[in-house]
């Protein structure tokens, strides 16, 4: 794939690389007294020197002779050096910073590039949105490389989306300087029953040479998964156990291991690499979902390679999770993942190998982060007012607003119990009281109710149902971050707290908020698209943090109750979820009535 | 990169291949009972089941289901199933027979793709020539994948070739099917010294995604090497000492270590694997050259493989070097080089690791060999007479065309003495009598009289000079095999026998003889571009037999002299070459005189 991510095109540079390798004109910058992680070999390499020219590697070796005048020696003073870390699956939207504040957060990680998926601007913003966040990229050293959501809406007539994709914008995007290649594919059940959206949009991504990237979240490795796989898609980040990250491998997917700030499955999927001492070329270790927090105290993928080493994964072999590999799933080895001859001058400095510590990172031979501080500049980017104006609810929000009405005395609801840390939920059927006409929260039981508004288009659609498992007391709690849609989702003990949540964000322009008693507790601001906001990480760190002292106030003890809550209207999980159409049965792919006939 | 080795595209199949995964749709064929090398994780999986449809790979696994009432069962019967080999980098030309009879030859040892560099006829018929061999690999099972000559000529003014291939050439010719990369850029000095040409044929390959192959044949592996890598180039085949390769694998250059018939690098390069227990993914094995002989004896990759694994190579390791390893070099790897779903159903059945014995070959699905025989028909290919008449002489050929006028009663020659199975000849100066102002050949001294008559254009060009090494001591030979330009080549000890030689080949179209005292000894006739013949391999094998036993008639000991006999015009290796300009003095890149100035 001939790709946009350097300084200039190879052939633009060779003959001055060829040059500068040879001592006849000085490098731009020399590396002296490294200790080489060779992610080729999967050595290290004492004693190495790295000569650098036009952005790219132009000598790996002894580069004494290609130092000049105006050569910027950087003394390696015996540390390692490594390529630049890439995340082959990332969801910048998760982190709820704007690319350019994700990019200052991550880069002194290590992080040079990241395959980002911009699945969430996307079903609220459409195309558009998508082009917004690369312009934020541009800007900034990070390379960005852009995978086309797939599965826009993720689930096709059971949700109201801000927008909607098909091959023909597939098609369009692929011809696109930052698309390398097709989102997560998520909607693995269309792929597996011939639906001709989701061949289209495989085949449009195919024929430019792209790569499909995927989404196989079942436990079945046989028909189901080599049905998947033979219909092009090339990777998954999906495995929470070893075997079906090794099923995988075996069938020549690329494996993405993940250890993101909610779903960390690395503890499992690492003995995929560990117990059978296999070719770990296939697989890649990666972020998926990435919280400020996260970010701020632990890291991004320097934290995930110190957890697969703790895993029992060899370092080197860790370091090439981050690198070469993930740089050969896409087929941009030419380019990244290895510091070798001719590859962009992506570097980390890594003062040990034990910790992992970032000391130094260049980007196309820059300088971009000196102990563990961004060190680039770049100008600021402003989101478009419709950008940062997006949540469109058509009727005034007010305590009736939640009313359900219901016939009886009793009646006996649907309810989506959900498990923390967990993707999965539970249809129950619980008995609830009925009072004037209506049915409420029973916050003895646990049961809350939810709504949510349809904010995109304002189409007036309201879904209403009950969830368990949150174990709020009183009060309510409000987010627009509720995959896949980002609808407007309420979930509370009394409706005046559920409308003081919904207009805390509208207000806003979206975000998450938790109220009680009439009183706001703590609000996440996220005006851009009602899913990220511009601030850097500390103070997203904080404000986030704010808000989780809010939840436990009113009563919840979840870890991350936030991202619990944003997948109850995810309606390609399961069992049961809530959209702004109703209750859908992820099972059957239907929609539930909200009560149970008796 | 996208390319058109397979029956159809994925994106063309990818609905059929997902429902034979699941059964829905009957397989075309189905593997039952194998032992899966799996290069991707680098195991042996028991008990595999392989479907295929369309060409491709369904599902890998168990695939009773996939059986239906017109699906060919293949029973493995516990035999080894493994990816088709593929050979990295090969000159067909060099088999001395036409794609067609190649494909036959090596399809029953496993082999289902090559990497061809068609160099030889580009230097002879230029572009047409490779049209022609493209057309005749096209109806043959064997994946002909196509490097374009970068080197034509290898040596620009020092020598007449039939062609001329530049940057505006290769820019076209990156537009055909076949071709996925630029062939060996043997001009390394031309590449380091920022020759605008080479730059800017390696820059039309680099523009189009595909990939740019090499030969660096210096033992340098610092600032020289650096600086070719750089420049784009992404494989190597000229590693001769274990160093070279492993430098170059560090460097992130794929390392395609070569066992031809005539360079048998293996015993050394192997080390590069297996003494420092690196990541091999970087290593490749390849044939480069390969005699009707070797074929028929030893065979091809699996004999290979088989040299691999005697030099202490892991088995698998050694598969792996001949698919996988391959395709990723090439970024081919989402169609070629695994046993996975959605990649061509290219297959080799192996009785046992040990032997490497291939008892079955699929190529796209269908059985191509079978018992080492092939199975595949395939329709005849007549070159055009323009091809099969390619041997053009100005002037008719006499004794008197081989006189070497001088004066006085003795001179200093400058001899070519040439070491079998070394690339690199020297220099040596010889005192030679002079008789009637005329000197001769010196069987006394095993110093003979040389010739290469220019061929292509009739512009009666003759270069003269003195070969050391191939002790013949009563007759002459000739070749229109003479690399690169494929001159007309005439060595001998008494003019009669040259001139016979000679028009021994002018009169069949080109080849190789020997003769003697006015007979003809053995003659390989080579029509097609005076390098190639259609006969079978069996037939092939015979006649050069005959001409090798026609060799040690007139007194040649050394094996394969032919090849050694090949490379004396070949201008772009140390230290002394003779082509139909003159002596050229190969480390200085200047001509030289025939007779050393006192």
């Amino acid at each position: 794939m001939i790709n946009k991510f350097c300084t200039s095109p190879l052939w633009e540079s060779s003959r001055t690389l060829a040059a500068v390798a040879q001592g006849a004109v000085p490098a731009d910058t020399v590396i002296i007294n490294a200790r080489l992680v060779n992610v080729c070999t999967g050595e290290i390499l004492p004693d190495t020197d790295v000569a650098i020219a036009c952005g790219r590697i132009a000598l790996v070796g002894d580069a004494k002779h290609c130092i000049g005048e105006s050569t910027v020696v950087l003394d390696a003073d015996g540390q390692y050096i490594a390529p630049g870390f890439l995340d082959g699956h990332i969801h910048v939207e998760s982190s709820m910073m704007s690319v350019g504040e994700y990019a200052r957060a991550v880069i002194p990680r290590g992080t040079v590039g990241i395959y980002m998926d911009p699945h969430e601007i996307c079903n609220v913003l459409g195309l558009d949105g998508v082009s917004c966040m690369i312009e934020d990229s541009k800007r900034t050293p990070l390379k960005t490389m852009v995978t086309t959501p797939a599965c826009v809406p993720a689930v096709p007539g059971f949700e109201d989306t801000g927008s909607s994709i098909g091959p023909e914008e597939i098609a369009e995007t692929m011809k696109w300087d930052s698309v390398v290649g097709l989102g997560e594919l998520m909607n693995f059940p269309g792929v597996l029953s011939s639906d001709p959206k989701m061949h289209g949009e495989v085949a449009e991504t195919l024929k430019t040479g792209k790569i499909v990237t995927g989404h196989y979240s079942m436990p079945e490795t046989g028909a189901g998964l080599n049905a998947y796989i033979a219909s092009g898609v090339r990777c998954c980040h999906e495995s929470t156990r070893a075997q079906d990250a090794l099923a995988k491998m075996r069938l020549g997917m690329y494996a993405m291991l993940r250890e993101g700030s909610a779903w960390r499955d690395l503890h499992e999927v690492a003995k995929s690499i560990t117990e059978k001492k296999i070719d770990s070329r296939f697989g890649v270790l990666i972020s998926d979902d990435t919280h400020p927090q996260t970010l701020l105290s632990q890291g991004h993928l320097d934290h995930i390679v110190r957890r697969a080493v703790e895993e029992g994964i060899d370092v080197i072999t860790a370091i090439q999770m981050v690198t070469i590999n993930c740089a050969q799933c896409f087929q941009m080895d030419h380019e990244l993942g290895s510091i070798t001859p001719g590859k962009c001058a992506d570097i980390v400095f890594i003062g040990s190998l034990d910790k992992l510590d970032i000391t130094r990172v260049l980007i196309n031979g820059k300088v971009a982060a000196e102990s563990g501080k961004p060190i680039a500049e770049f100008p600021p980017y402003r989101y478009p007012q419709w950008a940062t104006e997006s949540v469109h609810i058509k009727n005034p929000i007010t305590p009736e607003s939640f009313a359900i009405p219901a016939k009886g005395d009793c009646v006996t609801a649907r309810v989506i119990e959900v498990i923390p840390s967990r993707v999965g939920s539970y249809e129950r059927h619980i008995s609830l009281r009925v009072e004037n006409g209506l049915v409420g929260s029973d916050v003895e039981q646990d049961v809350l109710k939810t709504a949510v508004f349809e904010r995109h288009h304002e189409t007036g659609k309201v879904g209403f149902g009950f969830v368990k498992g949150f174990g709020i007391q009183c009060g309510a709690m409000a987010s627009t971050v509720a995959h896949d849609a980002h609808n407007l989702l309420v979930i509370g003990t009394n409706d005046e707290d559920m409308a003081l949540a919904a207009n805390t964000l509208i207000s806003c322009g979206g975000g998450m908020t938790a109220v009680q008693n009439g009183e706001v507790l703590g609000t996440v601001p996220l005006p851009i698209a009602g899913l990220m906001n511009d601030k850097p990480v500390e103070e997203m760190a904080e404000i986030v943090g704010k808000l989780s002292e809010a939840w436990e106030k009113i009563g919840c003890s979840m870890v991350s109750p936030f991202m619990t809550m944003a997948l109850i209207p995810l309606a390609c999980l399961p069992e049961l979820r809530l959209t702004d159409r109703g209750l859908v049965d992820c099972t059957k792919f239907q929609f539930a009535s909200l009560f149970v006939e008796e």
